[in-house]
């Protein structure tokens, strides 16, 4: 695992992954806004994790990071209005994390609607990786 | 499991999770589109299934069952824009299904955009049944 990860103590009752779930949002939105988008790569396994963007699949940490390092543009803010978390019963302290929201792009007037859905897996160390990730602009 | 699971093979490559995924959305919003709100709560697990409506948590098939039925309005219908489909790899056969559409209530004259996610989990049977299912819509 590298270095990125979320460091937190999991596992363990609706409150706590709440809690986990949204310090990950917060994080990663984070860091993406901030533009340290290759930082991103890091939340996500080298081999098992899956990126769903706008119907574009990608597999691996680097294959992941390297998509939303080229994103073409250079700043953006994410507006979250809501996060909601669920336990993900057969992983590892698996929390399943949805997020909607809009997003404003520099340059651009108008803010975009989006969703977005995380899996989170614990390692045996207790860190939290980014397992599944699917993404989607809501048009309409 | 009760009567309303999808009766699919499963398993196996990322073509076959996709036929399952768009399988059971097309049946789910059927169901529901069909004013057969009762019958979704067949596809949901008696006591581990979780729903997070709109931020309202609803544990086990009555309950979410009772929910989806009492929603305040008679038919609606939902017009399906994006299905994304992964593996999740910790559960039996499992799949996320990721949706985003709008939604139109009968006597509305707009309608409303929403995302939704659900994790279809296997039985020893081979039937899924949904443990996840997180629904939003989306404002702004």
């Amino acid at each position: 695992m590298q270095k990125e990860e979320v460091e937190m103590g999991g596992g363990g009752g609706e409150a706590q992954m709440e809690i986990v779930g949204k310090a990950f949002v917060k994080h990663y939105y984070g860091l993406f806004d901030a533009g340290s988008r290759p930082a991103l790569a890091g939340l996500y396994h080298p081999s098992t994790s899956i990126l769903s963007f706008e119907g574009r699949r990608f597999d691996g940490a680097d294959s992941i990071g390297r998509h939303l390092s080229e994103l073409p543009f250079d700043l953006c803010r994410h507006m979250v209005a809501t996060v909601d978390c669920q336990g993900s019963p057969f992983a590892a302290g698996g929390i399943l994390v949805f997020v909607t929201g809009s997003l404003q792009l520099s340059g651009e007037e108008h803010s975009l609607s989006f969703s977005q859905m995380f899996q989170l897996v614990q390692t045996t160390e207790g860190r939290f990786y980014v397992q599944n990730d699917i993404f989607r602009l809501n048009y309409g």
